[in-house]
């Protein structure tokens, strides 16, 4: 099933079933009026959002309306917790190429993964709010999945079982505010503010056998501004898959129901594919040529993110937004 | 008024509303089902729950009854937003000076701050679950407050309008998984497991002139195993107060309501002041010493957090907690 959020009802908006297609939806209202809810009893409720669903897709569900992307909310319009890989070790390696820098021999097993803000994740189509251009405006094209409540320590085979949903987030970063902010030792905060989710959220088994081994074998494809940015395949070069990830972030405490886990900028050995962060371009180009000559993003400037099946039909609907001015206060 | 949430009702917990004095309470449900609900309607339901406080305080309010702090959760069991600053310099010079490095001059300006997990808080009495004593279970004992809805890149003076509340945290730390983890660049993520919130969180002006200048100016008590273990001023050396810490926070996105914001653990330039971590205590010994001798926590720790105002109440009550072994699942 396809799940999202409208913009009504609330800070935690409001939850529909979306047809496969993308075309048509239901309020999910009589099980649960968040996918905040859905998830806290998922065992309970993903049956009965699933029969809602197999209705509105055969036709035979009750309040039907045409969907209109522009009014849905994030699927999770905020979140108790999200943790961000970074499992495509291809961008790492190059990154660190492009300032003489080794990858440390552990970075093969042991996660890299960052605490991220989950207090609010912006729409499909809200715009991306930045005070300042100077502060280098990158997107960043990811797959996240959702839990419901894991335990503390699960192994990777644990883990598995807790991923109940798949999508796709734009982790926008402030990239001339990370060599300082990452100087300091403590990580990421400034230079994360908040990320954009997809359209809709999905079970699993929606994807068919492009999902195995915890990893989604299709490509992740980015266009700016209406041109082809990047199409790296997510299911090569993932060091670590999603059970993976998960169970490194459940090594010390619980994940609640609702928890947030993110793949990191999807990149492939393979530079043809292009990129899915200006960053990544950036490296690129400067290890081709010695200096990057792609600049960061404007206001003004249109993100569009989305998968395709291998039918070539939206998967998750596309986040599609522009880069705007946030005014002071 | 001081205000706190039982463990009934759901994940968030119960409203309540709790004498000055600590021992009597009356739910708020009336009002608002919990706490994050209020905050997210705070100017309007804030004179209400004033009011209901009132008629506690003079004895004239229904459905009122005895406190027992083993009933209480966190005052926010959950929270969309928990950024912790490291306000106090002199813990980060001795730290730094123990290794032989310097304090960077930035640190004097720019907020050293982390994005920290605020999926689940322990409520007061609840055992801090670790899997392995070896990680190096280290108590930190801190202030924290909490805002209302705050807009993105809020001057230090506009961000005072948002501090609605403030507590204590128990921010446990597992030191010896933080020299990898850190050095892996991206900040905190396994070392930093649930933190545990103080019994009650109180609006300002219980604080009469113990708060000012955005800083609480009262002593911090910490008790191992029923041994003092320190009470430095949280008044004293803080470098950045709670509205430039909050202020460094919104740089680049809002922040929601419930956003809980730590000063780091309280530590003063007078070591005989004790210490509000065992990593401080240690570099202490280190510097003294040439080596540090006293271990980190145990399973069957007993850790106690409070603070006493002039007349030497309790203000937020005590956080008492025992370490406990998680087993694995």
């Amino acid at each position: 099933m396809k799940l999202a959020s409208l913009k009504e009802g609330g800070r935690d908006g409001t939850l529909i079933v979306v047809s496969r297609d993308l075309s048509r939806a239901v309020r999910a209202t009589g099980i649960a009026a968040t996918l905040q809810q859905a998830l806290e009893d998922w065992s309970n409720l993903a049956p009965r959002l699933a029969a809602l669903s197999q209705a509105l897709n055969e036709g035979s569900a009750d309040g039907v309306f045409d969907v209109d992307v522009a009014q849905f909310a994030a699927p999770l319009p905020r979140a108790y917790e999200f943790v961000d890989g970074s499992a495509y070790l291809p961008h790492v390696a190059r990154v660190r190429r492009a300032r003489g820098a080794e990858v440390p021999e552990s970075f093969y097993t042991d996660p890299l993964m960052y605490q991220a803000t989950s207090a609010g994740f912006s729409g499909p189509r809200d715009p991306v709010k930045v005070v300042d251009e100077s502060y280098g405006i990158d997107l960043e094209a990811e797959i996240v999945i959702v839990t419901d409540d894991v335990p503390m320590a699960v192994t990777p085979a644990q883990a598995a079982a807790h991923i109940q949903l798949v999508g796709l987030v734009n982790d926008v970063s402030l990239r001339n505010l990370i060599p300082q902010e990452l100087a300091k030792g403590f990580g990421f905060l400034q230079s994360k503010p908040r990320s954009t989710l997809s359209p809709v959220f999905v079970t699993p088994d929606e994807l068919g056998d492009a999902w195995r081994d915890n990893k989604l074998h299709l490509p992740l494809l980015t266009h700016v501004n209406g041109a082809w940015f990047g199409a790296p395949e997510a299911g090569v070069d993932m060091q670590f898959d999603f059970a993976q990830l998960l169970a490194h972030a459940a090594k010390t405490r619980p994940l609640s129901a609702g928890t947030i886990v993110g793949s990191g900028t999807i990149a492939n050995e393979d530079t043809s594919k292009g990129a899915s962060c200006f960053a990544e371009k950036r490296t690129v180009e400067t290890l081709e040529s010695g200096a990057a000559t792609t600049p960061f993003m404007s206001f003004g400037d249109l993100v569009r993110i989305e998968m395709l099946d291998r039918d070539g039909n939206s998967i998750f609907g596309a986040i599609e937004q522009r880069i705007e001015r946030q005014p002071l206060p």
